[in-house]
């Protein structure tokens, strides 16, 4: 499906090149789920990391203590389909402090999402970008090495929550169109009802008529 | 903070009152937390009902048996404000059946959210809206009953997550800037570090023109 032109011009992002537009080149897009405790945070790490893979971003780097949820998220990867990388690593706070572009901790103490957005799609051209999402007990640090601190309202609600209302605007909506070139099976959408179709029977859907199909 | 004019025009729900427009009259959007495994689902089911509350929802119902999750909602709405209720219900199914306004139910295997949307935010009008959240096994009659399937991707992600979106996109933003009368604290956004304000000092603070201050 084509993808609208739009204010960025040369898109870097690899979203653009999965749907089909030229990428002059690539710029990642890479979350960071900050802490974890075994047990208590599993299910919210996974979420994290199924929610950076669905929702655009290129990379999911989540605490070494977090396997469990690294193994879920390399499944349903080898299930639904990439590019989509997750890397599990001890040293969080070292990889904030060397990355080499800008940083989002996304924070309910942060400036609001709707007023930071603009810039911070303006600078994926400029390096790759690391979103930080934290669990609990972000270091002061954190806030400094951030370029921006974004909260999405400055409500308490769900670090989850957070980062999708966050990639949506950051992609402004071209995520929900990309494609999954190497999965093994296709969720195709219905008005009710659930159809899931084997990859090699994937091309012989027409995704956007089946949707009208109500036969559920 | 003035909102914008919107092609809604005689706004119904209560973000537009909320933040300064007149208010025709209202119609609620509520959440319905679909099955709950208590201990296992607990974080989950308190993130589904603080991500409603955050992003414009009037109302979260969640089961019975998630008394935790209701408590901390509760907890988290009389510190930092409402107007927003938790309700517990054994009788989801009943609720939906008997729902007089349309109905959303957020799954994978619904129809893109993108192609949906409009419709849904114009349904406002028509009466209350109910948008169900699935855990585990949902039965087929809700997928039946809904008046929209709606899949935010047709990814496995998580439900936190594709209620945010969800519920971004219904308000198309306008949520993010909605106040908090009766909080008994704020938070200040800040580019940098964390400021929260007793209610009786958040008059004397201006929002907006504290984003820029960097002294954190």
């Amino acid at each position: 499906m084509p993808v609208e032109p739009t204010e960025r011009g040369n898109e870097t992002h690899r979203l653009l090149g999965r749907v089909g537009s030229d990428m002059q080149h690539e710029q990642e897009v890479v979350v960071l789920r900050y802490g974890h405790r075994p047990g208590r945070d599993d299910r919210m790490t996974t979420h994290v990391g199924l929610t950076a893979r669905a929702l655009g971003a290129d990379r999911v780097i989540v605490p070494d203590n977090a396997t469990q949820s690294a193994e879920t998220v390399e499944d349903i990867t080898d299930r639904f389909g990439g590019p989509f990388e997750i890397e599990q690593s001890d040293r969080q706070l070292a990889i904030v402090r060397h990355w080499e572009g800008p940083i989002v901790h996304l924070t309910m103490y942060g400036l609001p999402v709707q007023d930071t957005e603009a810039d911070i799609r303006e600078s994926l051209d400029s390096g790759p970008l690391l979103v930080v999402v934290g669990g609990k007990k972000v270091p002061f640090e954190i806030y400094e090495q951030a370029t921006w601190n974004v909260g999405v309202t400055n409500q308490p609600h769900s670090e989850v929550a957070g980062l999708a209302v966050f990639l949506d605007r950051l992609f402004e909506g071209r995520e929900l169109d990309q494609e999954w070139p190497d999965a093994d099976r296709h969720v195709i959408p219905k008005a009710a009802g659930k159809k899931v179709v084997p990859a090699d029977e994937f091309e012989s859907e027409t995704r956007r008529t089946d949707t009208t199909d109500d036969t559920a």
